[in-house]
């Protein structure tokens, strides 16, 4: 039995995880960032003694998802864009609170280790899991191994070049993928086109709602079929395509798969990305082709990955 | 000690290496391609056994470079682009022709498995080597070993998309990174500036040469101060940076080495591409950053790196 935590920068998540990748109990409070490293500490561990409790077994070890860049060791938190955390000892404080030891993983990471351990990925040794939210996170699985560069910070895939010189993305630079294919892209096309096409069901449901317009309503409308969230819809699965052939291109993974709520979406979604993808990759013809699904886990896929990070 | 064959859509080149990748002896014909895959096998051979002569120890095999996809097991070539091979079983044929052990690969990758071997990356467990030539060619060792996907198909870095939607490119889509920043796209450059700038040295130097613009041309230029050749040479190393900034922020290799006959230009050419780069990568501050190098093998890298591929 193990113990996955999800460390997010609004709340902080601990499971008990079986060893065939179950969910057996959850315990889930406000991360507090602003109390600082050491207090957040406190609460993992807390969380950790909880969820502790609900197990029929000893837990063999406690494995942690944050944002951020990690070492190469898994001891230590290089820097977190959204938690007091720089070059931070974190599994080594986490393992005196709690008295478990610990293993530390980057979030986008975890993900894609819970899709393997126990998701859409099971079984797969090469597999690219592409997270389409605010941004674009990324996991790489080459060999059975996971990606993470000689200074632990691979993995970036939401920020190669998709438009050279073109619009600015936050992290500084132009152009980059997910400026194009985030679901933050995706509602800013579709609010344009709400913008443009008054008469469309997408505008009369943005209009309509308290908070203006969102993911929700674009495929709401979509699937009503109004031609403005249709087309929409269209470029955006183009954009999510042309960033993922390049990426099936560089690796030929077995298995590409989208995750974050989006996937959700399940074949409307991936059935017209898959056809594009296919109709720009550069493998031979001859050669089996890269499989492209959604991912499986949902939400859970983090927390069940952080567990995955056990040392056996 | 070992045999390395190039093999290339017009010659072939076998030839004898040492332990330290040192290349010892060489022989070179014409590859004759239109006389079928037999008989290339037969070629081959002959320059494998005539180099084998040369050796004062027992050859332990015997590495071959190709164009085009080999199957991961390194027997086959599943397909090439400029020779007559569809799943052709070349490995045991030239096994059965010479009498020694063969093992295969592409040649792009070979390059970087040289320059791993004896050149540049001499020790490297996590390198890319992007190849600027008529198109970008790439080779990717992660933690030790070759990118090679599960279809064998992998690193095919100048189709990464650099323009979505931009000039078409050779493999049929659009905007990939070896429409910008090939050699060809850098004559291209040149042809432009020469055009708009009759004025120039550069013009004035390709027009006074027999066959037209080429990159030498486009370097003596840059080298004598002109201004037009020296504007076209800052487009060129920003293109090439803004591609090689993605594979950086997806691998975060320890090294990133460009080859390919321009890299003979050095410093004078990466030292600017190097700083492009690292405005443009995205690692945090406080982690090591990936070091920007030329290769140093020059045309040698392929046929070291094919001696390479012989297992101890």
């Amino acid at each position: 039995m193990r113990i996955g935590i999800d460390l997010g920068g609004t709340t902080v998540t601990a499971a008990l995880v079986s060893e065939e990748g179950k969910i057996l109990a959850r315990r889930e409070t406000l991360t507090r960032a602003q109390n600082g490293a050491d207090s957040i500490v406190d609460t993992m561990a807390s969380l950790a003694l909880e969820v502790a409790k609900d197990s029929p077994e000893p837990i063999t070890g406690l494995g942690v998802g944050t944002p951020g860049a990690v070492d190469v060791t898994g001891r230590i938190v290089v820097t977190s864009p959204n938690l007091p955390f720089r070059m931070y000892p974190l599994a080594g404080r986490l393992e005196e609170a709690c008295g478990m030891p610990v293993t530390l993983g980057n979030d986008a990471n975890c993900a894609l280790l819970g899709e393997v351990f126990a998701g859409a990925a099971k079984g797969c040794r090469d597999v690219i899991l592409v997270t389409l939210g605010t941004g674009i996170g990324g996991g790489i699985m080459v060999d059975g191994k996971l990606l993470v560069g000689f200074n632990g910070a691979a993995g970036e895939i939401g920020h190669m070049t998709m438009v050279y010189g073109g619009i600015p993305c936050n992290c500084g630079r132009k152009g980059c993928y997910e400026v194009y294919a985030s679901t933050t892209a995706l509602v800013r096309m579709a609010e344009e086109a709400a913008a443009e096409h008054p008469e469309s069901l997408l505008r009369r449901s943005a209009d309509s709602a308290d908070s203006g317009m969102n993911g929700r309503i674009l495929f709401s409308a979509a699937h009503a079929g109004d031609a403005a969230a249709l087309d929409v819809l269209a470029r955006y699965e183009d954009a999510v395509a042309e960033g993922a052939s390049s990426l099936v291109n560089i690796f030929e993974p077995e298995l590409l798969l989208f995750g974050g709520g989006i996937s959700a979406q399940g074949e409307y979604l991936i059935a017209p990305i898959r056809d594009k993808i296919y109709q720009r990759i550069y493998a031979a013809d001859g050669l089996p082709r890269t499989r492209i699904e959604a991912a499986t886990l949902g939400g859970d896929a983090g927390i069940v990955g952080a567990a995955a990070l056990v040392k056996p």
